[in-house]
């Protein structure tokens, strides 16, 4: 008899959001009148920029006719892609990436789940807890993760590094040594970001100890102080046990239109195998590129009108990151995030937990957040709101949850 | 010290159309006047469907506007297409397959290896021989395989089926029962196409045996026989026992604008566990969907139109291989394959090897084409010519191919 894979059946209910979308609908087939903001889900709603647009249509006309059709592409690429990646997102910053060290893919959902296959399931994991669930659940997939202990939240062989509000909510080196560590700065879900002297600390501690960082950036472009970097290649020595997947979603805006990337430097070898080799043999293999269409929409991005209305974007994004940030505060909630990233962490009011403060806020504000628990037991009486909607419902939803909370 | 899955070092040599494109380059460099014809990887080489490019204009547009914008969409795909799907490439054949039971993803390359993640890696697969390499190299990385074997040219733990000139280039049972059977038809490399007595034998095989078929249809627009199904499903009670991997590469031209689908039937259960729902798992958690442009220009391929369309494409490879095919054969090659497929399975004359004839044809008559043994080891000997060239390159090529080993 075939036989599933076993691990599938440890995982505990349903993807986060997936979780979230269901309650959110049943509440509104319930209540068909309510008008619901959500500033849950991570999802943009701001327009492609217009270099984007004109870019994508031309590339739709090219793909029209005989001469200019594009079939299979490089599964890496298109070298055009890669090169305005290693310019302006490396060089510009003064690190020296190869284009042949970046693997142009669908997602950083899909590199950051995919990247386990050419590690070994021995190795031990390390995550922040909180923690974008994918880590975890990829790894528990792949069977790292041991068993889910439903009294805890936690698995039992996964290493949790507890970000808490007396840190800052970044974490602390961890006890047991770990073979990877996921760390994702600007964070997913609390905001936090890491400083030059703060990321210096984890390449060192991978160093020595023969681990490798798996560094999530997705939203660099959040970020605005001058001591944070946006690359972990800006460190020193990162190259020889770092792996960072970026993307297009957050900057641009590609949440429905799918273009992210992965760098694996030639310095990261492990046990004389280069990591880029497996990677590049496991790109080619079970993946096959991304639409020509969208690859052009993504080049676009790096022109001067590119560069300049995701500037805009961003800006827009942030300025409801600020103001939910700053609003809520006066108000007398506790808040962090919100400066180098679009999310705000909310610790729930009264003590409540996450989900019951979700249920509320649902209920009376019809608005529509993140509970901090669904991204691990670390996460529990915190709440994870977003600067993604549009600036009314920002304000809008602001207003409804200082008039539901702060009586 | 982190450990790389080690599996991965067991792969002999690079992806073959990896390899093949190598020595292609090197040949048009030492060569820069050479004409070179490739009729070497499955690469579709006519533009899109008009009603595609109008749709993925539209699409486009959407993209711009704050009202039709789409971010995130269903990791499984837009009921739009689903539907479409569902309507026309299942319920129109007198088959019942739900929406809810088709997953829209990147690409078949992408499916027909990821689908090993849900299953155990204790299972033992069987594959035709000749075989398309992804089935094999994707579980050898997953640990199926065994080890290489360089002199036979097999994996230790794979059960390999034969398919040769005797039996019409189709399988035989195995002999060592599998667990996991992949079976592709119309075939990739061999052109040869299986009737529905003949799937009707796996499908009985299958459950007699607790085994799951894992069928690759991707080249069903290519069917002209009545005899030959275009899905596995046609087959009374194949939902208990198989999943269908299907694409829009080869009907409508996507090998380059990446979309393609795999259905799981509701029926599939393992020890009581839902395949289909191990798979949403997969595909929530490691994947976000394909991008909205691209799904509404598969759409479109379902359009009145976009049915002409995509026919009048197929036909013209069609015709190519068919040519390919009849004048080999008057020319005294023995050739199968063009009938209900884009490819021909020639015999390399004179009792050359397959890589042999590679550069016998690269070098003397500038033609590309793919070596039979690139595929495994019933394949030495043996040669794959695709009808996806132009017409005028065809129609060249076969000139050529004659000039050279006709004499």
């Amino acid at each position: 008899m075939v036989k599933i894979n076993e691990n599938y059946l440890k995982l505990p209910g349903s993807y986060l959001f997936s979780a979230i979308a269901r309650k959110v609908k049943e509440y509104k087939d319930a209540n068909p009148g309510a008008n619901v903001i959500s500033l849950g889900i991570g999802d943009v709603t701001l327009p492609l920029p217009a270099a984007v647009i004109s870019a994508m249509h031309k590339a739709v006309d090219e793909m029209a006719a005989k001469e200019t059709f594009r079939g299979y592409g490089p599964e890496q690429g298109y070298d055009f892609l890669r090169n305005a990646i290693a310019e302006n997102d490396y060089k510009a910053r003064g690190v020296d990436i190869s284009p042949d060290e970046i693997f142009v893919s669908d997602g950083a959902k899909s590199d950051s789940g995919n990247i386990g296959d050419i590690f070994s399931t021995d190795n031990v994991v390390a995550v922040c807890d909180p923690v974008y669930p994918v880590y975890v659940d990829t790894n528990a997939m792949a069977g790292r993760a041991g068993d889910y202990d439903e009294k805890t939240g936690m698995w039992t062989n996964i290493v949790y590094m507890p970000c808490l509000e007396e840190n800052g909510f970044l974490p602390k080196l961890p006890e047991r040594r770990p073979d990877i560590i996921y760390l994702c700065f600007p964070n997913n879900p609390s905001g936090a970001a890491a400083t030059k002297a703060e990321l210096k600390k984890w390449v060192g501690y991978a160093l020595e100890n023969g681990s490798v960082i798996f560094f999530d950036a997705a939203y660099e472009a959040y970020i605005t102080e001058d001591d944070v970097p946006h690359s972990i290649f800006e460190i020193e020595d990162a190259k020889r046990c770092a792996i960072e997947f970026r993307s297009f979603s957050k900057n641009a805006g590609f949440t429905g239109t799918r273009c992210a990337f992965t760098v694996i430097p030639d310095e990261l070898k492990l046990g004389g195998a280069s990591v880029k080799s497996l990677w590049n043999r496991r790109h080619t293999t079970k993946f096959n590129g991304v639409p020509y269409i969208v690859q052009r929409g993504a080049e676009a991005v790096y022109t001067p009108e590119g560069r300049e209305q995701t500037k805009a974007l961003v800006a827009y994004y942030q300025n409801n990151a600020r103001l939910i940030k700053n609003e809520l505060a006066a108000a007398g909630f506790s808040v962090s995030g919100g400066v180098n990233s679009p999310y705000v962490w909310l610790k729930t009011p009264d003590g409540m937990t996450s989900w019951e403060f979700f249920d509320e806020l649902l209920t009376k504000a019809n608005v529509v957040g993140t509970p901090g628990s669904g991204f691990g037991p670390s996460g529990e009486g915190y709440f994870r709101l977003t600067g993604f909607g549009s600036a009314e419902n920002t304000r809008e939803a602001i207003e409804r949850i200082k008039a539901v909370f702060c009586k």
